[in-house]
């Protein structure tokens, strides 16, 4: 801690370790390959700790990453994000190295694909279950055309159906995120039936966080992708996904300021190093993090009634009773608890394992 | 535009030099030295630009910041934020090789600068004029402390009085900034008043885009120190202190996937890219930003009705008119117009001048 002089991501290994184990387990009793996404923490270090516990294949969002995990051993990987043919070069170059699996939604790409692909690649069609980010409606016209596109490819060979349920992220508790997961299931597992016989080791494949996390089992899916489980953070504290102390990041942060007479202490940690994700804090507030002290072993419980209430780009306000905030001064850290961890993560590239 | 496959910025250097060139005019007519804010660009090619047009002061918000920019060239350097006791190092090894200003506002600091620092800085009391982020009001007694403190430091010079109007952020239009700007030149005079007898040197300092913009000149002060006006963003136009040509960057993000049942293109180009800073749009929507058609030479005029509605890691939501989107194909470009371009240029690191 003492060599720490600006904001720098604090990782909790012995807690990330146990959400791994626990979704891990929670994969094998389900009978379900588990594919963790890779985007939260974009790590190395992260990626030995899922080695360690069975895990060879994962999810990136972005060839830049799959670049990078290739490049450190990583040999299975689920591109899970619409193909952009502007990396096609890249692409090719990837496919040439590992098992890589792309997610196509639309003829034209598709066709952009059979046109262009120089090697071998998996094809996940992209369907939306009611997320509406991406993805095809399962009753879209355009699945039977990309399946037959596919059929005839003999660059192409299709995987399945793979959905990112990310309207869990905008539920009100546990029994409407489950229904979530049920009815995805339910969508995917139909879509399976109908092009089962065409294609006999398509699967199907599902994956976000909090429904995840909140189910006792996967049963019925073939394959899960969740992926902020790792660190989790303070929305999915709020969603009911987790608890606090399942909270693996604290971003490590010098107290720069102290304002008794605002009830405020500044700190070096702003948009820039926290992101400006907020959610609506327990008073109707806007918050940006839960404030924590640093302890030798790692970080205290959350300090009551403190909580990060403004972020510019390398300043962070953090809101905090006076009783609280006359033990803190100038050259001290703060560790925030982030709202977002996958962006947090991303931003503080300077991260240290307590 | 051809060689883009991934989100980058678009800086128009045309503009962003017109840009420049309008307020070092408003800085010579007024009469005040014109210290820039760097952390808008963090750019070399930016700073040549500046230098074309006589700036050889700058301002910067993180020793980071402070060193990337001495190692290239630049002397004369304000750290306008306030002092972090544990880059002291940092700060000792910088003071070494250009002219280095901090930020003080608590004794507490000031003595522990006086302890630690090796070699001579300037100081500036951070004053807060009404934006309560940080700083001491003009009344507070920890000012004359401070002030004591330096005068009989061998170390530090006091420079004089330094302020950031933030609030003009939040203002109502134009009248309301020109009085923020009008009230923060009070507060800081009188200051001035105050210590002039026993520090003939001290200048008042004064920095914030809107107000600097709006402003038909800054007379009065004797330094202003805005930023964000070298590329402008959609936060800006809203606030009034530009128009849309004025803005000088984009963000070009190529397009994944198109869906005219939902009148919506998804873009590469997500939280990672653009930052999740956010304004109400025209119409009480939440929007991240404008979207246009990069042009051999730029950009497009905003596409009507189009705006960036909703981002992920890496995805982007972009609402756009069916009759407009229909011109639109995966593999093609989007621009984004930022809301806030300090955070968008921060985080794209990878950037074309067009």
């Amino acid at each position: 801690m003492n060599s720490i002089s600006k904001p720098t991501l604090l990782i909790d290994t012995l807690k990330a370790e146990r959400n791994i184990k626990m979704m891990a387990e929670k994969a094998r009793r389900s009978k379900v390959i588990f594919r963790p996404h890779f985007k939260t923490h974009q790590s190395i270090e992260m990626g030995n700790l899922y080695r360690k516990h069975g895990i060879d294949k994962i999810t990136v969002s972005s060839v830049e990453m799959a670049q990078f995990f290739a490049a450190n051993n990583w040999h299975d990987i689920t591109l899970a994000f619409p193909v952009n043919p502007r990396e096609i070069k890249q692409i090719n170059k990837l496919a040439t190295s590992i098992n890589l699996n792309l997610l196509v939604e639309s003829v034209y790409v598709a066709e952009l694909l059979e046109k262009n692909l120089t090697g071998n690649v998996g094809i996940f069609i992209k369907i939306d279950v009611g997320y509406h980010r991406t993805g095809l409606a399962p009753s879209d016209p355009e699945i039977e055309k990309i399946t037959k596109l596919l059929k005839s490819s003999s660059k192409m060979q299709f995987r399945g159906f793979l959905t990112h349920a990310g309207h869990t992220y905008h539920t009100k508790g546990r029994e409407e995120t489950l229904s979530i997961l049920e009815s995805a299931k339910q969508q995917l597992t139909k879509l399976k039936q109908k092009y089962i016989a065409g294609f006999p080791d398509i699967i199907i494949s599902y994956g976000d966080t909090p429904s995840c996390s909140m189910a006792e089992n996967c049963n019925g899916f073939d394959e899960i992708r969740p992926g902020n489980f790792v660190y989790y953070d303070v929305m999915q504290y709020h969603l009911g996904s987790c608890s606090l102390d399942d909270i693996a990041v604290a971003a490590a942060c010098p107290v720069i300021a102290v304002h008794p007479e605002r009830e405020e202490i500044v700190i070096y940690g702003g948009a820039v190093h926290l992101s400006k994700e907020a959610i609506e804090g327990d008073n109707g507030f806007k918050m940006f993090g839960y404030v924590v002290a640093p302890t030798p072993k790692g970080w205290s419980k959350p300090i009551a009634g403190a909580y990060v209430s403004g972020l510019s780009q390398e300043h962070g306000i953090v809101s905090m009773p006076v009783k609280e905030l006359n033990r803190f001064k100038p050259g001290d850290l703060l560790g925030i608890l982030p709202i977002h961890s996958c962006l947090t993560a991303n931003l503080l590239r300077q991260q240290v394992t307590v």
